[in-house]
């Protein structure tokens, strides 16, 4: 360590805990990292508070448990670290999302008061707080029926997690609370509030989870056609939208005092941990796909124009990065399907990722003789339908459970490969994958991606992408780059190539992915909606045997 | 036992060794049984006169086991019953079929002469031989090319097992044997002519064998279109057609001598295993379906007229009972996939079928929302295609083991759904279902096919329905009964409507099998061939493997 290093800090904030990395501005090396588990974790049994049952699907957290992963994993960071904090010149956040709360206009979260604190709808909403389907569906409706222009940017659908859906409940399920919310923030925004003193509005969660399209959130008629009493609801949004690398203010006193960090050094714009990932890869080029690859997978692709492809998540006008079109797509199911096969349809012997794809591993391709539609949590992208759910075809007495796992390993390259071809058609070209997550490590998995897709993969080097992306972002709001693309092209972390197509393994995928995609509409696209049908049944035979 | 009982003895050939019931005539009492394993089994790997390999999908016995079951299993159960050998007036033996061998004149085995004995083509072909696919195919294209007439009473196909097919790989693979072989025999009515000297060919195994249709079998121009040399064929075949039920001739002093029954005795013509249970179950009237239940599903119907039923196995003049048509179709895969299940696809602590039927009762109807195909091993009714394969549709992450197992119980009475709906639009009635086999002990199966056929089941109360059958046709032999039907009238072991359809549970799988129908047609009638593809693609990258 020279005496004229400067570092930055990452901060990731999870679903569960939040992660800081101490990473060195120059070139991206990481030089420390600590994790503090939010103490209130998930909130979706009891609220503390009262001790009363939350109903079905409601996740909430405490925002208390935010401000304290400054206090903990901050200062464990830079002590694991070894470097000395005042050599530290900018902070940056990424955070899950959409995960919301309502707050005052001073930004104090609604549920740290105690007039509001025994009432469940004061509590950050999670992103994966699913109690607001009716609001989404009817959001959905209405924007269909009045033909709402921005409805096709997000593959024709607003989901349950998102920001309008969220406020809705609160306002139909306890109207005090929401007019007692001056603002409506995402906890990204405002943990970056809690950093700087300053409330900004991201523009990734903004043009993502708030429907900003074209300068302009939703119409007033709009939300008045939902509910008129929604119709002011974009006062609780409304502010300057502030870009991806920008800085938000000067880290403020009182959050020295709890980080340890210099008072003053900048404080990055927040950001979103899947989009965030797309600096840690240096992938911020058109062409670039960057597939972040866990229980689900979140692909991230800058364009250089806009397009409206079919089955988005979303196209944001920098939303990944300033001066570009942003697209986001997702599969619902991914490691969580190779997860349910190992705990509960292999035998034992067989019943461990490395065994089987040992096994698997073996087989020429074609050889099991299976092709599954890979919908076991339902079909973000392309089909945005989550009542769709999985299915094997060509089983037989012969196969054997590594025959399964590897068709399930590929049926969710062939929901990939879907996607790339959506953009494609789009006039979106893909040239490479650049992979984090961490199915990265599964060698199996990755070459039949390569194969499937026919093209390289690059791997994001750092088991912290998402925290490294926001260090990114941190020395670019500090001055120390330009742009988050030349901080990206110095301090990101990615192995090129690692995985190349293999010419005879990609061509003898061609048919079987042909099979996948004449699956894929039959069953997706209305040639049998069976599958919807299937789940319609079981929910009533279900709830008949209540 | 008082001094005026009789009894008689059913004799029932199965693949791996050979049982013999002493059952009393009056009742159908069974006294006492005795099996004996063939010493040389199934022979499938090496020729034991030779040592030398034998090629893959070839299985042959040595037709000297079948005599060793009259020397052992016979006394045995005579020993067992602890009845006079001289209370016996007569013998009845089924077979596995087609099981058929080339013999001299005078019926001796080729396979026993030594100028022969080191040709495996001298040996008995048992049921399970599949080398001879290829001239299976040339049968019936050419069967098709010509339209012969007998062609639709086969579900349009004869099977690579059948007579014909394995009779055309002698001629063509060893036209030594062939010209040698002056009689080519069914090991059911081979084993007849060892016990009374008499040959005699029953109207079971020529008819749905060795295609004897309307008096006649085919003709010598189209068997000349197989081959010139085949045009004779039929000539090794011919004679008289001996009707089920009738005496074949009396047992000899030799026969007398390895059985230790009187000689003199009634011997009945000969019958096949599934057909002959039909007896055991006194379900020979029209509408009663009996189905036998193991690894695989044969299913046999009494009709008063003849239709041609798509997908049926064969309709045979006198094939199950003189007088009436009788039908047979199949499911290739039942136990065998419940078995495969268990085996290859149950994690720790569900490997059992107690344990998933258990579960699996549990659920309401649908309540899973899973929907398969049950063709682990092909179709054989209705599609009669062994290269369809399974398929499981409406699996998540919240599907369960017993989820599946309970899917796959009910996939396969779906099957037979299919095949009684067949019937009926063929104007054949199936009022109700008599099961015999293993798998009537599985309450939750025999709950499920009653719920989803509609239909009440019968339980066959023998544990050896053939070999009881086969006592049933011995007795009317010996002329204690006018004919088979009231013979079955006294003698058959069954339980009537043990299951009854609840009519709930009757309606709630209406709309199930409604779903499975409409894959059922979309995978097996052309809708998509995918699994047939699946399949070749699997057997070239195998292929392309080795």
């Amino acid at each position: 360590m020279t005496s004229t290093e400067r570092y930055v800090v990452g901060l990731d904030y999870g679903t569960l805990s939040g992660r800081a990395v101490v990473v060195r501005v120059d070139d991206g090396t990481e030089m420390g990292a600590s994790t503090y588990a939010y103490p209130h974790a998930v909130i979706d049994d009891t609220l503390p508070a009262t001790g009363r049952s939350l109903p079905p699907d409601w996740a909430l957290q405490d925002p208390a448990d935010y401000r304290d992963v400054l206090r903990h994993a901050v200062p464990g960071a830079i002590a694991e670290a070894g470097v000395d904090p005042g050599r530290v010149v900018g902070i940056g956040i990424d955070f899950t999302a959409c995960t919301v709360l309502p707050a005052t206009a001073d930004g104090t979260p609604l549920a740290e008061l105690p007039r509001w604190r025994d009432r469940p709808h004061a509590y950050v909403k999670l992103w994966k707080h699913h109690a607001a389907q009716p609001h989404a569906d009817r959001i959905n409706a209405v924007a269909h029926e009045r033909r709402e222009p921005w409805i096709g940017r997000y593959g024709g659908k607003i989901s349950a997690e998102w920001a309008y859906a969220k406020a809705l409940q609160v306002l139909e399920e306890d109207p005090e609370v929401y007019a007692a919310a001056d603002r409506w923030i995402e906890a990204a925004d405002w943990i970056v509030w809690q950093l700087c003193g300053v409330e900004t509005r991201n523009a990734c969660t903004a043009g993502y989870k708030a429907i900003y399209q074209d300068g302009r959130y939703p119409g007033a008629d709009y939300l008045a056609a939902l509910n008129p009493d929604f119709a002011g609801f974009v006062a609780k949004l409304d502010g300057p939208i502030t870009p991806l690398g920008g800085r938000a203010g000067a880290l403020t006193t009182r959050a020295a005092g709890w980080t340890g960090l210099p008072p003053g050094i900048a404080v990055a714009v927040a950001n979103v941990d899947a989009h965030v990932t797309a600096a840690a890869a240096d992938a911020l080029g058109a062409g670039h796909l960057v597939a972040i690859m866990g229980t689900s997978t979140c692909h991230i692709l800058n364009g250089d124009r806009l397009a409206e492809v079919p089955g988005m998540c979303g196209v944001v006008d920098g939303g990944v990065s300033d001066g570009s079109w942003g697209y986001e797509a997702g599969q619902s199911g991914v490691g969580d399907i190779f997860g349910w096969f190992v705990e509960h349809a292999a035998p034992a012997g067989y019943a461990d990722h490395a065994t089987l794809a040992a096994e698997a591993a073996k087989q020429p391709v074609g050889g099991h003789g299976l092709i599954a539609l890979d919908w076991w949590s339902g079909n973000r992208s392309l089909l945005v339908n989550h009542e769709l759910s999985g299915a094997i075809v060509g089983l037989s007495l012969a196969t054997r459970p590594p025959d399964i796992y590897r068709a399930l390993l590929e049926s969710t390259a062939y929901g990939t490969r879907m996607i790339i071809e959506a953009f494609e058609t789009a006039e979106l070209p893909v040239h490479d994958l650049t992979v984090a997550g961490g199915l990265a490590t599964n060698r199996l998995l990755m070459q039949i991606y390569a194969d499937v897709t026919g093209r390289p993969l690059n791997l994001v080097a750092s088991d912290q992408g998402p925290a490294l992306g926001s260090a990114i972002h941190a020395a670019v709001a500090a001055g120390c780059y330009p742009d988050v693309a030349a901080a990206a092209g110095a301090m990101a972390r990615v192995h090129r190539d690692v995985y190349r197509p293999d010419p005879a393994a990609a061509k003898a995928y061609d048919p079987l992915y042909a099979e996948y995609r004449t699956l894929h509409d039959h069953f997706g696209r209305g040639g049998n909606d069976v599958m919807l049908r299937l789940r319609a049944l079981r929910n009533a035979a279900r709830a008949g045997a209540r």
